[in-house]
């Protein structure tokens, strides 16, 4: 009815739309309304260009991520008996850190509930990932992933379609309305799950670069001061790391290469690179819920990490011990010219992956465990003429033209003293307390 | 299928909320794949609050207005042996000027092709007021509009929906999605259908002040200088008035009142606004088709004005001689003291005339012809306490409450040498060559 309604859906757009503020009462009637249907996508449209382009203030940001998240249930682990710690990253190509990082942490005791989404576009998801284990699920009852967390301290599992719903039916529409990129949104729909989700502390890896969702360093600033604003506010403790994505993480991007190089880092390899970042987020996770001065790197080295990363696969239906799946078809770029390998853009690489059948373009669509890239060199690498840079892996060789015009022109072998593309640091900053 | 479109919808919504410029190409799809569904309406919605917001340059303006004429059908009446001249108000309260006015003007020998639409809201529509004449019907085909024109020289009827569809589709969409007052939008969707109707000439009544729908009066000249430029690129002689809406025009306020009083400037009399505009705007008709030095106001007073209305009325089956409908309630208000009307803001009034049945809340709502409001004193005129201000005429008593809520605090008797509300000119401006 109408008539019952405590705002008009167009008053609302046009408080926003002539640079006002909402009120709380506002915010909330309008997640509320739009999540029963009675506000209209269309309307809803209109209202996030208005929020992209005028933004939000902070008290606005706060009570649109706490509309969201009463919009659904909202969990607790108080009964667990251990502190629980998560992460969330912003997405990036290459980025399976989550896979190492929860047994990590979980190896001093925290617990990790890590609950996970699916890669869409250039990005990878989590699950996705993790399917490529033979027997493991996503999918886990509440009262699964409860017992997981108290009996092995980690899980990686799907979010259920519970927390934050309004935040689901809104990221759909800013996916094909062109407003994923704002602020005050990408906050509040990251926020609103997290907090929803019940952990106690949270560190946050916004990214920035080309392969990352905001390209601007400002921006990812932005944002990260803005979440650890909300986790904050919440009683979440929360920080955040700022990490360079102009390069891919790692040497694997897809699937089962990914989970390939999360074991080897959990056997105390795997590339560097991938290696500091989980380091220092188990370290910042752990600090939260006030374990400093941990040897994080001793667990990867003596195996710790690696036990526990078993149990929980094992907890979750997978066999750690099943060969992974391999892809039928293979191409090797190799170089053109004795050299030093100045360019790798992680954006190109993360789209030829995609198109190799690594990712999916719409929600229902599945993906090829198989399908990726393998990377042989990383910018700053000496290379001879005719050595392996990467390889291409597909169920299907007609995948390979496409994904090969996507990464063209996105690495270069240059001269011996050339500048090489982004020397900077992999960790730019720490925000929080 | 997607692969064969030229654009994707996200990208050309990134353009313009990084405000950008969209080409030729780019406009002509976005409106030819939004007619055909392709572009969704969530999509339209966004793009038009980034158009509301980030705005539209001259070129943009002009090829979204081609692009919605290149949605339908374009009419012509170069086959007529006369000239056609039409007018287009952005309409407001009591505003009944086209229908003395195309009469007078089709005296001259010059072609009236009036295509007219309903209200919405507190705007009266011509097509609603006429249908208050018995017999009178708004619904003629293209050859009976075309066969009017040519006897009679003028016909007020329902545009067809076949005139640029693109612009019924997107009208529909701004009006819940808050962005109906973008200039750029309201330019294109005037010119457009006015463009598409095939007249020769165009005079743009273009309204500022609390009872138009743009207050100010700077946007209001932007807007018109915007639509005399669109006009004057598709080969449409074009000039604009910027008129004055704070207060009601004229003194009836509704439908049946609306005619009764626009026979009466017909027959020489009715009030003086209502006779300054019709005047002006004729001469300017006029003046667009080459007629200058016209005396207008000679047809008025000597009746021939008069024949022209009733010839026109019989062509379109109405009676008339025929009474027009009467309500069954009435309800006045007195002035509360002796003293000078100081006020009387247009926008209430509308709202007061709308809520007793005079407009619509939704398309499909039918209007009461007889419902309105007569006003019996302007601002500026004395007035003795006790003396009738206004009269609301309804069908149904439990109207006037919500109505009288309306009009509250909208009209106040003040001591003598008060100021009186807006004395500046009813006409402020001519734009045009």
């Amino acid at each position: 009815m109408a008539a019952l309604e405590a705002f008009d859906a167009v008053d609302l757009i046009h408080v926003k739309r002539d640079r006002g503020e909402l009120s709380t009462e506002q915010i909330g009637w309008l997640v509320d309304a739009y999540t029963r249907g009675y506000v209209a996508d269309e309307q809803m449209s209109a209202m996030t260009m208005a929020i992209f382009l005028n933004g939000m203030t902070r008290r606005e940001i706060r009570d649109l991520t706490m509309a969201m998240i009463a919009s659904g249930e909202r969990m607790s682990f108080a009964g667990l008996g251990k502190p629980t710690t998560d992460k969330h990253s912003t997405g990036g190509v290459g980025d399976k850190i989550t896979l190492p990082l929860m047994p990590l942490v979980a190896v001093f005791g925290a617990a990790v509930p890590q609950l996970s989404g699916r890669g869409l576009g250039h990005t990878g998801g989590t699950l996705d990932k993790l399917e490529s284990i033979p027997g493991w699920r996503a999918n886990l009852s509440n009262e699964e992933m409860f017992a997981q967390l108290r009996d092995h301290g980690g899980v990686i599992c799907a979010a259920g379609s519970g927390l934050a719903p309004a935040d689901g039916k809104l990221y759909a529409l800013r996916d094909i309305t062109g407003t994923v990129e704002a602020i005050p949104l990408i906050a509040s729909s990251i926020m609103s799950k997290k907090i929803a989700e019940g952990t106690g502390a949270l560190v946050l890896d916004v990214k920035f670069g080309s392969g990352a969702f905001l390209k601007d360093i400002e921006k990812s600033r932005e944002l990260a001061r803005t979440m650890v604003g909300l986790g904050e506010d919440a009683g979440v403790a929360t920080s955040a790391l700022l990490t360079n994505m102009n390069v891919p993480l790692g040497l694997a991007i897809g699937n089962a290469n990914e989970v390939r190089e999360s074991v080897e880092v959990l056997a105390g390899g795997g590339p560097a690179d991938v290696v500091e970042l989980t380091v220092a987020l188990a370290r910042e996770m752990l600090a939260l819920v006030g374990q400093v001065d941990v040897d994080v790197e001793a667990a990867l080295r003596d195996g710790r990490a690696m036990d526990k990363w078993r149990d929980v696969i094992r907890a979750q239906g997978g066999d750690p011990d099943a060969p992974l799946p391999v892809a039928r078809e293979t191409h090797t770029v190799l170089a053109d010219r004795d050299g030093v390998l100045v360019e790798q853009q992680a954006l190109p690489f993360g789209i030829g992956a995609w198109r190799l059948g690594a990712g999916r373009a719409r929600k229902q669509d599945p993906v090829r465990h198989a399908a990726g890239i393998d990377l042989h060199a990383k910018p700053g690498d000496t290379v001879v003429k005719g050595q392996p840079l990467f390889t291409l892996s597909a169920d299907e060789p007609e995948r390979f033209p496409r994904a090969l015009e996507a990464v063209e022109g996105a690495w270069r072998v240059g001269a011996p003293g050339e500048p090489v593309q982004d020397g900077g640091p992999l960790i730019v900053e720490r925000i929080g307390r």
